[in-house]
């Protein structure tokens, strides 16, 4: 008898009829002998419906009320789940964050987990229920209710399944796991049967969307086995694990890209010791994201410094950047919004020379210029011309025989 | 300075318009220099949509899942009404049940209030907040979320301002207050100032649906000042308050009526000690609740009851009763849904003869026949054919003088 701790999104219990198919599924999986822990996000659509009548109250509702307002959503969805497992035989029993309680810091809408209790979710669990539990939800130390920011319900999942030691949180969603790539990019995109931690955290940041980062961080510093699958059907999902020996023989394990990028360059920079701070401080203040970085060699006491910025902060980054550069004497600053970063992930690629060079020569000999480069021990990332985004995955994709994993 | 506990029905809080009316009134209150703590209900329809998806959901859904479901209309409206004083630059807090905390039994949808901590309030009251409270709304002892039956936020209030010894729980409503009669029977109508709680009680339970009952009972037990009042206009509404030597001076304080009735009469029953039990304890176990009950002498060892019961539980009575008649040995069991009950309440009639001499000669002298007559210390009722209803509510109103206290 296995612990299973299953976390089920909101496009999943979106509807009555959806939540009664989640229903069975959860109930399959307590007939097999396992003891279940259920997380649940609002149903779809509910938790926009509830930022929507703050934003008609006022423009700049507090975050405390914010939080009780939106933490209604998964509250329905527990009860009705909870309803729906009784009424098919089961003994189920529904929680909120303040009855188990999941203890979290006072971050209004970004609040981060602290502690979670576990008498009352054993005890249910040593009585033959099904426990049900409401994600993205918590109370701080004051008894106030606080919310864990959009895909909140991840982390509570993996947060829960930390506690219980449970040996396996499963985050169902709508796609039937982790690919190699977007397969609407590359055709051949093969399902990847397991990942570690620190490549989900790079395949996440860099633009695959599927699971809160910092579910993958907390899953990572307690060893939660993470099994990311669909609500839609049966297939075996992607477990994101530990590295193990095996894993090490993958060069790479994806390829990811993102075209939400602009670069910046701020040009003949008097090249004095702080000129770095100068420029990104005012930017980091803004809450101004700066991905990519790159400074030339200087000549003649003059340098130049290249980054890129979310498309979407562009604007707001050449008004601070145009006045830092008047401020310091800079020639110039000239930016590009047509930039596209594509990316190969592999721990494998720490053990294995050449897997960088391999990248670039693969895009040169498709004739793409690469504008910038960013590594790390298990990510390069090369920026090019976003016209060239898909092309670039394509080749690397088939560069890397990730296609070929494919039944 | 007072301290004012104000109460807001589901339909003054039914749009996002009516919470900021709302707002507006509550913090019209606090610039007078009053304490203000605001308990409201979930926004109209809210409850209703709750309830419909639970059905959706199952038959019978758990009343511990129910109660989880529903009590998220309240906790909308507590959000969005504490941004909205937020917003106009008052210090607002508001409460979920579990954060004051209001403890109740474990009687889930029809919870009772055990206990009301007061701290948490006191010390945002102190520090200068309004707090904003969710009615219809608690915990139990061992963390369950309850609710109180519809119209519960009225209770709520009333043990809100008896914990904190509010000097005032104005509960405001669609109506100006309490009335001598209905307006739509008897055009000359006129708002009562001032009423007893046990006139009020009699009112509630007669038919004038202003108040939860229970929320009565509890004002009288702890002297809670109620002031029942419109949230659409500012005009002075009826205060519920302790019996005071004037008040006995008006004999007769109000006229109400029910035509929801049904009478049934079990007949020839073989007059043996212990047959009312035989025929009540039956319904009792159903949960049918009996009203009037008339008991004939009786004539050559048989006798006949009458009694009434709601007319939406005649056809459960009857099946019952029918059974119950079989055993006892009764000569047969007859019915009739065309009644109604005309009351009259005050507590002037303590102290005064005449005023049910009066009420029989009044009808009668309009032809209106008497079939059942049930007294107490301040009321006086009739069950009449319901065709007679509103022409005999209309010439009680006369003869008792009430419309004539109209200004």
């Amino acid at each position: 008898m296995a612990l299973v701790v299953q976390k089920y999104g909101g496009t999943s219990v979106g509807t009555i009829d959806k939540i009664r198919n989640v229903a069975q599924r959860v109930a399959r999986t307590h007939d097999d002998g396992n003891d279940v822990v259920v997380i649940v996000s609002a149903m779809s659509g509910e938790t926009n419906k509830l930022v929507a009548m703050a934003n008609e109250m006022c423009e700049f509702p507090s975050e405390r009320e914010y939080d009780v307002l939106v933490s209604t959503g998964e509250q329905v969805t527990i009860a009705l789940l909870a309803m729906c497992l009784q009424s098919m035989g089961y003994k189920a029993k529904s929680y909120l964050g303040h009855q188990i309680p999941i203890i979290t810091d006072s971050a209004s809408s970004k609040a981060r987990i602290k502690e979670i209790g576990q008498d009352n979710i054993r005890q249910d669990l040593a009585g033959g229920s099904i426990v049900v539990v409401a994600g993205f939800q918590g109370i701080d130390a004051e008894g106030n209710i606080t919310t864990m920011g959009r895909g909140g319900s991840d982390t509570s999942a993996v947060a829960v399944a930390a506690a219980l030691k449970a040996d396996v949180c499963e985050i169902y969603t709508d796609v039937d796991g982790v690919y190699t790539t977007d397969p609407r990019i590359a055709e051949d995109a093969s399902k990847i049967e397991k990942i570690t931690y620190d490549e989900m955290l790079e395949m996440a940041s860099l633009g695959a969307k599927i699971l809160q980062i910092r579910s993958v961080e907390f899953a990572k510093k307690y060893g939660v086995v993470l099994h990311v699958r669909s609500s839609f059907n049966d297939n075996p999902g992607t477990l994101v694990i530990k590295e193990d020996s095996e894993m090490e023989t993958v060069l790479v394990s994806g390829v990811t890209y993102s075209k939400d990028e602009a670069k910046v360059s701020v040009l003949q920079i008097p090249d004095k010791p702080g000129i770095a701070a100068s420029i990104f401080s005012p930017l980091s203040d803004a809450s101004i994201s700066v991905d990519v970085i790159i400074q030339n060699i200087s000549t003649k006491g003059l340098t130049d410094i290249t980054f890129t910025v979310p498309r979407t902060d562009l604007k707001k980054t050449l008004k601070i950047v145009e006045e830092t550069a008047q401020k310091i004497g800079a020639g110039g600053v000239t930016s590009d919004e047509k930039v596209a970063k594509v990316s190969i992930v592999g721990v494998g690629m720490r053990s294995h020379s050449g897997v960088a060079s391999k990248m670039f020569s693969t895009l040169s000999a498709e004739g793409i210029n690469i504008q910038m480069i960013s590594t790390s021990e298990i990510k390069v990332s090369c920026v090019i011309d976003d016209k060239y985004a898909e092309l670039a995955v394509r080749v690397l994709h088939e560069a890397f025989e990730l296609g070929s994993k494919k039944d």
